[in-house]
């Protein structure tokens, strides 16, 4: 017997399923539990969806207001399915539910994936666990419908980050598939990758009006103090996507992001075609990978600034 | 016999052809005329591509540097092939290579096209010329090489916003097949709608710095100024996407965008539900759509402020 006939089989019997996934879900873990969901709805499956903490930007995916936030302790499922989630731990809250389960299965995309459950179907060459689920759910014979595209449509575009990157012929292909059932692609593009916060703008206009560049345009630095957070009320990760700023101007190969966290700085660099900004990283103890990275220096705002551009003009003299 | 096997037989009795596109050419009109050359040269056709102004944003695309920007006034081609444009008259200098030519081929995807053609290919439906493009070179039994999708990729890609509106199941279903070449898609992503100038960065800076928002954060409103323009020795179209970033912030209904020309003012209307930003416009001349607008007003910042705010709340009394 395949994984997917073992799935079908293990669904089939269960009287009651609930599915969850991993700790600060994306839209891939969201869209593919509410996908599912829907799925298992239509051949009148008893479905529960469990994500105990989720972001509000996801609330215009079909079935968002079915997503439970606490199951009672005594609630009992047969099956519990895990999907985006590589390893037990990053379950979360889920986890203690998973284990309780009699049954479980896991769906996911991840190469670290733990093969955690007691059914497996981790396809690792997929962009998205969401594809993963068209595979699951034509192999189950559920015939996707509107709703359950939307989320899963949803999962892809956040994985591939809007078809740029990480996408297979098939991911193409599957995407076509779900735009037959006549799903509005524009405002599902619209509310994960544009909606935005005036903090948020706010804080990048800050970070351009600093924008410099340096060494001929060939790098680009700017920086965002602790004092322009508290100004804007900026939350967590406001600043992601500054650095990209940056790095998209022609002639740039570098760009550095400087944010002050109590009193020290954490770096972000980007490299465009030949610095390998992992190395920079390395030297500091940070991590990343040949295009982007990350590190802490407690140092005061122009140390930090000296430090970084040095470490960079040294690995343009290496090329 | 039809109009797929018409052009086959014209291509194949050509000796020398010209491949034409539309003034101001976008990343359709660069890709297909880049991508169809690469087609042809492929079943040894001596073909040209005439565009006598191109931006050098679609360096990246192979064969770029092929293009000619002047024919010898003597130079005679067998066949002219008209891409991407709707008429003649948008032909813009390559009108005159088109009415020399002995045949003629007008391939395209407006609707308004005006089958100006010996031969006409105008499939209104596809979202992007490049998209027929495909379909021509394969009735021509030409199959696509790496060179030839990385053009037509850009061109699907800038007609689609990056598949964001205006895609047909097919679009995907031949994004797949031209990533299948082996075409680097992130490459392609990049060029065409990452890459910027600093001076075009500083501008939205500038524009977001003045960002306020109105009426309950419903409306969302920045200008940006001649002094800026100078200030930052912005280009033309430097302006351009910044409207968007006051439409994107969540709760607005309205964006406004302020644009100080010659001491009168382009104002810029975005909106995101259920005002039709088209009929403001329409009440001081200017023209657009029911979510994008524009027109001209004549007076201090102030008053053209005032004047479209006040404008945009009687919309919003009607609702």
């Amino acid at each position: 017997m395949s994984v997917l006939e073992a799935i079908k089989e293990e669904i089939d019997k269960a009287k009651s399923i609930i599915i969850v996934t991993h700790e600060n879900p994306d839209g891939d873990a969201i869209g593919s539990t509410l996908g599912f969901m829907h799925g298992l709805k239509k051949i009148e499956k008893d479905v529960d969806v469990f994500v105990p903490i989720i972001n509000k930007m996801y609330d215009f995916m079909p079935g968002y207001d079915l997503i439970k936030k606490e199951i009672p302790e005594d609630k009992e499922y047969d099956l519990c399915i895990s999907l985006d989630s590589s390893d037990l731990e990053r379950l979360g809250e889920g986890r203690a539910i998973f284990e309780k389960a009699s049954n479980t299965i896991v769906i996911d995309h991840h190469i670290t994936n733990q093969n955690f459950g007691d059914i497996n179907y981790v396809n690792a060459v997929a962009s998205s666990t969401c594809q993963n689920i068209i595979v699951v759910l034509a192999a189950m014979g559920i015939a996707i419908n509107k709703e359950m595209a939307m989320c899963i449509y949803s999962g892809m575009l956040t994985d591939t980050g809007g078809f740029r990157y990480n996408v297979q012929p098939e991911t193409f292909e599957f995407a076509g598939m779900l735009l037959e059932t006549g799903i509005d692609i524009a405002k599902i593009y619209k509310n994960l990758f544009d909606v935005t916060t005036l903090a948020r703008t706010k804080l990048l206009g800050r970070a351009i009006e600093r924008l410099e560049l340096l060494e001929e345009g060939k790098i680009a630095c700017t920086y965002i103090s602790q004092k322009d957070i508290e100004e804007f009320e900026n939350e967590e990760g406001d600043h992601e996507n500054i650095v990209n700023y940056g790095r998209n101007i022609e002639g740039v190969e570098v760009s550095i992001f400087l944010r002050e966290a109590d009193g020290y700085f954490k770096v972000s660099l980007r490299s465009n075609e030949y610095v390998d900004v992992s190395r920079i990283a390395a030297k500091f103890a940070g991590g990343g990978h040949i295009r982007a990275a990350g590190f802490e220096l407690n140092m005061s705002l122009e140390q930090a600034k000296d430090t970084v551009i040095s470490e960079i003009k040294s690995q343009f003299k290496k090329i």
